[in-house]
């Protein structure tokens, strides 16, 4: 008998079955300006004053009152008494008397009194006098008082991951930390007698543990603090612990291995018997990644992944990915993607959705083209070694034609038409 | 009169003369393999071995040797007798015999003898007699020895930022550690009178250091290990000491400020005397980020960036950027560049590279739409604020004119057209 779900729920309907039962919120802390780079804000991040903070030159020259210039012309310039010079950040002593002019930088603060500033090449200085050879109307040169930024703008949004220009923002306007999520914490499990650490001898049947790695290291570039709580064998007692434990000390709980369905569904199943759970599924409409269960538990969320690594980046991608930044309100990733031709018929199964592991080509011309890679049976790992792109083959299709478009994400540099 | 550059030199031209003159190799070291994450591969790794490391079932059913299967149908199946059950993590103990087949599944390895494994729906077991439906050929059913990956296939190259795949695929072959550069350092200097760290009382004339936290964020998130050094005031003497002891101690030296053309250029001037300078250039056709002044000395790189935030930010990118990745063989990020329509027309002055931060909007077919934002007089944090994308006009064009299709790289979501 074929062990076969005996049905597959579709992505999407996990999706919002979990977000509409999860019930998690991250602790904020304040971290120092330059250690907030790559968290998220935890809250909107406003401007507290005006920027410029006062009317200031935008250019080198002479402030001055715009009427003293009224009737200046090349043939009759205006001519106005020297006033003492000002540099940025010196501040004008006293304000500008009609008749005056004062000699400005740009940035420089524009004295009280004054409402433009003449550009350098328009006068001449001689015996303590700026002939102004030109008119200038009201506010020309000048960038007044909070032109730039008002105070109460919105400098960071809530849910942004902080990237440079946020900080440099924020240090604008003289703070000098920034209110970010703690980063949630997720307990990894590795499930499998087959199981080996690298480092330890390889015995026969045995394999190198690669799926807990790369989910570790996935989670952890998503700004997860990852909590690994080792292996345990095909052991239901010990998985069934590891779940209540996981569950009380983060938000998120993972096991790797154990849900094919048959005899060694282990995770799975116990999963679907913890106590408190509000939600529950096995069996997924995505390939690779169907057997994956996904649990909701006490307002928290649980999943069992798959042992191979391919699906169980699939899960990742398809199914935790969108829980996790929608059920936090944080902003996901802009991803690179690509219009690239395929070299090759890509099936899929209808009302299934595909994530291929694809290969980027792009040719001299700067055109894209991909080729999936093998992803079931024993292609896994060249998969993941010569993959740089992941294309989505949605529900409503049965495949996509050799030499269609389609949108590729690229996970890594597209290789020469040429290398292919 | 005008302070101008006489000559501005080209970007590419800049790139390609500090490429050919730097002299700077990175030291190695080995990571454990979960810290990897993010570092740059400072070798070539390869496959140690061979995976499938021995002959394994991809499917659930029986081993057996494909030559008794060879007249097997439905009508007439071949009988042969059930050897020990192997299951995946166990080895077989004895070679397949004639005649006999053996329980497997998924992922267990093949006795020796075996050739092919029966898919588990073409059998029946009965009274310790297997009865299969179906012939298979050889290798049917098998995964080989060394399918998906060979001792000696290439896992990770040289110069690439690890993801979390390439950790799984190190852990897959054993490997407990990898060979990674040390994380390049980078000395930051801020030069001028007028700037004040966040915290401190922001005095008349004075504004609070910006660029200083956006460039170490900056030069962070590619990679680097930043040193600040503080700031200096407009002083000759001590932004020298500064290039002199941070190109000693560091490959990349920068100071923030002290680069316009006139009075206030002390970074840049400095620059051009320092001792064992090999190439110097004050002034680059790009905009914002024209009075940067850039030199090798030494072998190593200094830079004297613009005090202004997006001008400083346009010269990493313009330069920095290519000299950094190019100089140590590192892969270049993929940046995620979307094809978008100007909502305005965008002027740009021939023979200048113009830096453009932009906003992009989608509507609600999935379109972009791209406006410029103001960057030059003030308009300067708001760009940053309101900025999720950056557009980049090349030398060889006037503008691009409204309606036009351009590409743009985005560095944050897009916002909706209705929000415009």
């Amino acid at each position: 008998m074929a062990r076969v779900f005996k049905r597959l729920t579709p992505v999407d309907r996990v999706v919002s079955e979990v977000l509409s039962r999860l019930r998690i919120s991250l602790a904020e802390e304040e971290v120092p300006l330059e250690e907030a780079l790559g968290r998220y804000a935890s809250r909107d991040v406003v401007a507290r004053m005006d920027i410029p903070s006062e009317d200031r030159a935008v250019v080198d020259g002479y402030a001055v009152r715009s009427k003293d210039t009224q009737l200046a012309s090349q043939a009759s310039p205006a001519v106005l008494r020297l006033a003492d010079r000002v540099l940025i950040g010196e501040y004008p002593s006293s304000p500008l008397k009609p008749g005056e002019a004062v000699e400005v930088s740009t940035g420089s603060p524009i004295p009280e009194g004054a409402d433009a500033v003449v550009m350098l090449e328009h006068t001449r200085v001689e015996g303590g006098m700026v002939y102004v050879y030109r008119s200038v109307a009201p506010g020309y040169g000048v960038s007044r008082r909070g032109e730039d930024v008002r105070a109460g703008d919105l400098l960071v949004r809530r849910g942004t991951r902080i990237r440079p220009w946020h900080v440099g923002l924020a240090a604008a306007q003289g703070y000098t930390s920034l209110p970010v999520y703690e980063e949630p914490c997720a307990t990894v499990l590795n499930v499998g007698d087959e199981i080996v650490e690298p480092g330890e001898p390889l015995g026969p049947g045995k394999i190198y543990d690669t799926t807990g790695y790369l989910v570790r290291s996935y989670l952890r570039e998503m700004g997860l603090r990852v909590l690994s709580r080792g292996r345990v064998g095909d052991d239901e007692e010990a998985i069934e612990r590891f779940y209540r434990e996981a569950l009380e000390e983060c938000p998120f709980a993972f096991t790797i291995g154990g849900t094919s369905v048959g005899r060694k569904d282990y995770s799975a199943r116990v999963l679907e018997r913890l106590e408190g759970v509000e939600y529950y599924v096995h069996g997924i409409a995505l390939k690779p990644g169907r057997p994956a269960a996904v649990a909701v538990v006490g307002g928290r969320l649980a999943m069992a992944l798959s042992g191979f690594p391919v699906a169980a980046l699939a899960e990742l991608q398809a199914v935790f990915e969108p829980v996790f930044y929608r059920a936090l309100g944080l902003e996901e990733p802009v991803r690179p993607v690509v219009q690239a031709r395929t070299l090759r018929r890509i099936p899929a199964t209808p009302g299934v959705r595909h994530i291929y592991r694809v290969r980027v080509y792009m040719d001299g011309r700067g055109s894209y083209y991909v080729e999936p890679l093998r992803l079931t049976g024993s292609g896994v790992l060249s998969a993941l070694a010569r993959g740089n792109g992941i294309l989505v083959v949605p529900e409503d299709t049965t495949g996509v034609e050799e030499g269609e478009l389609v949108e590729v994400e690229l996970i890594g540099p597209p290789a020469t038409l040429e290398s292919r």
